[in-house]
C-alpha cells in the first residue's frame, strides 16, 4: 500500500509542473510567479537528479530529468517576460 | 557525499514555496499561476506526507507538513483572487 502511494506521489510530482510551464510560456503572464521560489525549486530538483545519478536510482533520475526540464522552462519564461 | 546532497535537496524542497505563498497572498497577483499544476503539487506533497506517516519517516513528515502548508496557501490565494 505504501508502495502505491509512493509511486502515485512520484508520478504526480513528475508531471505536475508541465501545465505551469506551458501556461507561463504561452501566456507570458509571469508577474505572479516568484523567482526565488522557482530558482530554489530548480536547485531542489537538480540536487535530486545529482543524488539519483550518484546512487544510481533510475526512477529518481527519470522523474527529476522531467521536473528539471519543466522548471527550466518556467524560470526562463519568468526571466524573459518579467 | 550523497547524504549531504540529499539533505540539501530536502531542505530547499521544504522552504522553496514559502516566497511564492507570501507573494501570492500579499500581491493578489495570481493570474499567472496554473491551478492544475498547484492542485497536482498539493496532491503530490499530501501523498508524500501520507507515505511518510505510513512508513514512520520523520524527515519526510516534517518536510511535507511544511510543503503542504505553503502549497495550501498558494491554492487558496489562486481560488480567492483568480
Amino acid at each position: 500500500m505504501e508502495l502505491y502511494i509512493g509511486i502515485a506521489a512520484a508520478i504526480f510530482g513528475t508531471v505536475c509542473w508541465i501545465p505551469q510551464a506551458w501556461k507561463a510560456w504561452s501566456s507570458r503572464d509571469t508577474s505572479g510567479l516568484s523567482l526565488p521560489s522557482n530558482l530554489m525549486f530548480l536547485l531542489t530538483v537538480s540536487l535530486w537528479l545529482i543524488y539519483g545519478l550518484m546512487v544510481g536510482d533510475l526512477p529518481l533520475i527519470l522523474a527529476n530529468v522531467c521536473a528539471v526540464t519543466a522548471v527550466l522552462v518556467i524560470v526562463t519564461a519568468k526571466l524573459k517576460f518579467g
